[in-house]
């Protein structure tokens, strides 16, 4: 049977809780988001001793599900003073799972400011040790100490000096299969939860750890085939298609034709230097360069899908890994920036200082817009993610995301929902994708119902972009995302699969069946993710949210867009569709 | 018949328009906050195009009513988010009320950034002149400037470089009758929304202007001697009396004594240093040092209370004007800092940059929490303020007042309502004045209703500071305020006048009357503060404010302050019951 850890910061105590009734069928962003809702007061201080951070495997995350190494990190954000749900890849979700714990929950602040802690847990148990020497350190640096400590099989959830800092655009990083620190739940500033609790990592070793349970080994192992099968089939996510060959930057070429990529600082819709931070230059210059430099690189064991990358320097050594469509567009095209070495090289600095590589980029795009560099400067954009490293005063600030930085600069056009970073689709050309960044319960975030499926790559079926009238197709895709998506313990990326191919999405519901033991169909799974979103929705009316707060920046409704020349012209009416307001 | 200036920054025109007839009866606070009501969206953007900053005059400013020049600045401020009205003594008022102008209304952004405007203001008009050689400077510099080129007898409304470069702890700056630049219309950011606008300030000569029409002189000059003969009687207000001699600072003692005067960032309801900093000691080193150094000064012409002074060096030479309450404390104690030749110095610097005194410090003290200074040491504190001059990231993110930079630092203790900073009343320990924070529509605000009267200073009856029943206390206070004091153009502190002494309330009515022509009764005026307060309840609703935002910070529910080791214990429901959500 599943526990749950429970872990208190001012005490430093943990223990282990049977998993109560109404947690039994949950996972992922479900439970996190439900343990927030329960435990969590809604107006409570994000860094203060009455929030908790909450990590929750999926619910076959631990299985052999193909894709479904999600570690999900709940509680309440710093950026947005709502709930959080972020969700990562990487090596410590299955060994969570595998560990027997469906959750760990981390409460209470330390009693001295300034100390850090790890909490280690394997199989026999949970404790904490200092963590002074590994804290005040480059992820780089620290990443390779603990696995010297602990060994090179656990995982790692960690938070970098940003985290530790409190900076609210600090992720929380997680080890890929070669143990970088490069996989990140990077939205909502989790990271700084952690580093206002004293938690400088999590270290799970799950040897001999019991597994995770199967209720019905036929039925999971029928929908694990039809999901595979589905996956394999797929133009996007089969070996040797297009994420796999290009990554999630195949969609630089793409969303930029469309004119809906964002360019400096969200004031334009295509950008001149797109082809040069592409999929398809990503895809040649590691063919080119070669070294350890490839695509099709997975963040996790037991993906099929394999979107990642580890980008090679001219000589053929790795820069980084990896060069995803969020991050060279947010550091690169948002910044103005076309070259793929800059870019390469700010994605290290995230991942070594531990911030949302999202949150970063458009940061630096709203500094760049204040006159602290100018549009296209990768070098000064590379010294203004050294100042947060050092956390100097412009580092805090920066630091602190966007909406902060735009706050203290005095910026009028901060592309920012709920006080988050929109992610690389600019709402006013892309109609359903602006409403979901307006009405998800995360803030401006792309993951919470990706539209661009079938207003963009045809997925899902074809809508026009430029359509206004989308809340039906938001609110589903919401409800989708919650559950079948983030809860199951699968990456988002299965969904084009899923939305296609009716086998695939049978098979999702039957891998869930199989482990709980459930008689679920496709429609218990979208009522789920209703009542998920509908809590978090609770949460964050409870926390001073109205739809005034579900709506895009004031600058989007007046500021036209090139090329398309277009506003985002959705009726505040059809925003509150959405979610029946 | 007066009129409204209508001045828009975009093609720089400025033009007269008849006031409309909803508009013919109010006044102050009224008139602004109905103008910002009426023509500014409550989401825009503080700093963007669709905001719009109105200069508005009392009912009766301009004519002899005593202690009547206040001046009201209104729009959306950039620092809570909400409507925003603010007041100052000072020149400004009359002159304004003499031209025949019952409130500028500026609107637009300039097309060319960091460029910077006059408005000249005389009986034949009004225009624009370039100020950019006004503009990157302190004041104790500009003002000088423009009295020699406008004249020694022009009001002027002017914002310094915090609000040129946007800071929203930038206030509004009125010259004092020696020409100083110190008295403040601070609260809120107005300065930034000036600066975003690119109005440097606003040059008023009255010179041959049509002066104030009074619809009943009789009437009015009933009023006007009764009022005098309150103001004349009561021991708070009247020459010699404890304003007079001691100033506002002296409630140091008194609020020291009742272990509500906030120290050091709100840890403590008691400093140690407070005698140093009182009115007492004002007001006797003002007496040894003699020279220009004075008690009993006014900020405004036809005052009678008089509470204003002329802090002296050692030498008898000027340091400051003035040292008040306010100031003393939040620069003083809350910074642990008991030195008035320090407080001086912070107060002179607040004056020169631009920037309100309570935010600054506030602020000052959430950094000092933070680890930029420690608490009592004065040097560091004038650095800081020198950061905000000077620019730098530092000085933006202080700039920004107590909660931009409590969010950059992490920083949890944060004494903020809707992004303001509290003023110097722990209401921890005395109930009434946190539920005026809490619910004000202008963030933390003791002018929204000065409930220490009765619970401190047995003035307007007396009631128990500890009780915590006091939504009808707060309720009468808001709407008391919003009419009788901020819309006739009365100094809030006739009300310790108005409160004791029936026939002092009657003469503000009468006087009221008298201008307007109308025959209200004091009911018909706390009908018309009713008013005023659901208007801007109203917008702050649709700008996204809930109940939630009508709370005190979570701290103070969990933190016990000493000396009487209290906790925030007015319930919610307390809370809501004030405006009757």
């Amino acid at each position: 049977m599943s526990k749950i850890l429970r872990v208190n910061m001012t005490d430093r105590t943990a223990k282990s809780e049977d998993v109560p009734e109404k947690y039994q069928l949950l996972g992922g962003r479900g439970l996190t988001s439900a343990i927030t809702c329960d435990e969590v007061p809604p107006t409570c201080h994000p860094l203060g001793p009455n929030n908790k951070v909450t990590f929750s495997t999926g619910i076959v995350t631990g299985t052999t599900a193909p894709t479904s190494g999600r570690i999900s990190i709940g509680g309440k954000s710093p950026l947005t003073g709502g709930i959080k749900e972020t969700n990562s890849g990487g090596m410590a979700g299955q060994k969570l799972a595998r560990l027997g714990i469906k959750a760990i929950i981390v409460e209470g602040l330390p009693k001295e400011k300034g100390k850090f802690w790890l909490l280690k847990v394997n199989k026999d148990g949970a404790q904490l040790l200092p963590a002074d020497e590994f804290a005040g350190k480059g992820l780089y640096e620290t990443y390779p100490k603990l696995f010297a400590k602990f060994g090179k099989n656990v995982g790692i959830i960690g938070t970098g000096v940003a985290g530790e800092r409190l900076m609210s655009m600090a992720g929380v990083c997680v080890n890929d299969p070669e143990n970088r620190p490069s996989r990140y739940a990077g939205r909502g500033g989790m990271g700084a939860v952690m580093g206002s609790k004293g938690l400088k990592a999590v270290i799970l070793d799950d040897t001999g750890g019991p597994g995770v349970p199967i209720a019905n080994q036929e039925v999971f192992d029928a929908g694990r085939k039809k999901l595979v099968a589905a996956l394999q089939e797929h133009a996007l996510t089969k070996p040797g298609g297009t994420l796999n060959t290009y990554g999630t930057a195949a969609l630089v070429n793409v969303i930029n034709e469309a004119g809906a990529f964002p360019t400096r600082n969200f004031s334009d819709g295509r950008f001149e230097g797109a082809n040069k931070i592409s999929g398809e230059t990503i895809n040649e210059t590691c063919k080119k360069r070669g070294g350890v430099g490839m695509t099709g690189h997975s963040c996790s064991p037991g993906c099929i899908i394999k979107c990642s990358n580890v980008y090679p320097k001219p000589d053929g050594t790795e820069l980084v890994s990896c060069q995803e469509y969020e991050s060279v567009w947010s550091l690169g095209a948002n910044c103005g920036i076309d070259s793929l070495e800059v870019t390469g090289e700010l994605i290290r600095l995230c991942n070594n200082y531990g911030v949302d590589t999202i949150e970063a980029g458009v940061t630096i795009g709203v500094a760049m817009e204040a006159g602290l560099a100018k549009f296209g400067d990768g070098k000064k954009a590379i010294e203004l993610m050294h100042e947060i490293g050092k956390g100097t005063p412009l580092g805090h600030i920066l630091g602190n995301g966007a909406a902060i930085t735009a706050g203290t600069f005095g910026v009028v056009r901060c592309p920012t929902v709920k006080g988050q970073g929109m992610p690389a689709y600019e709402p006013r050309a892309i109609k359903g994708i602006g409403i979901i960044y307006a009405t998800s319960t995360m803030g401006a975030d792309h993951t919470s119902g990706y539209t661009i499926a079938p207003e963009i790559l045809d997925v899902g079926g074809k809508v026009d972009k430029f359509i206004v009238e989308k809340a039906d197709l938001a609110r589903n895709f919401q409800y989708t995302t919650a559950y079948i998506f983030d809860s199951s313990g699968h990456c988002l990326f299965i969904s084009f699969a899923v939305l296609d191919i009716s086998s695939g999405l049978e098979g999702v519901v039957e891998e869930c069946n199989g482990v709980l033991g459930t008689n679920w169909t496709v429609d218990d799974m979208l009522r789920m993710g209703k009542e998920i979103v509908d809590r978090e929705r609770a949460f964050n009316e409870a926390a001073g949210f109205t739809k005034i707060h579900d709506r895009l920046p004031e600058f989007m409704k007046y500021e036209k867009l090139p090329p398309h020349n277009v506003v985002f012209d959705v009726p505040d009416t059809e925003l509150d569709k959405v979610h029946g307001r």
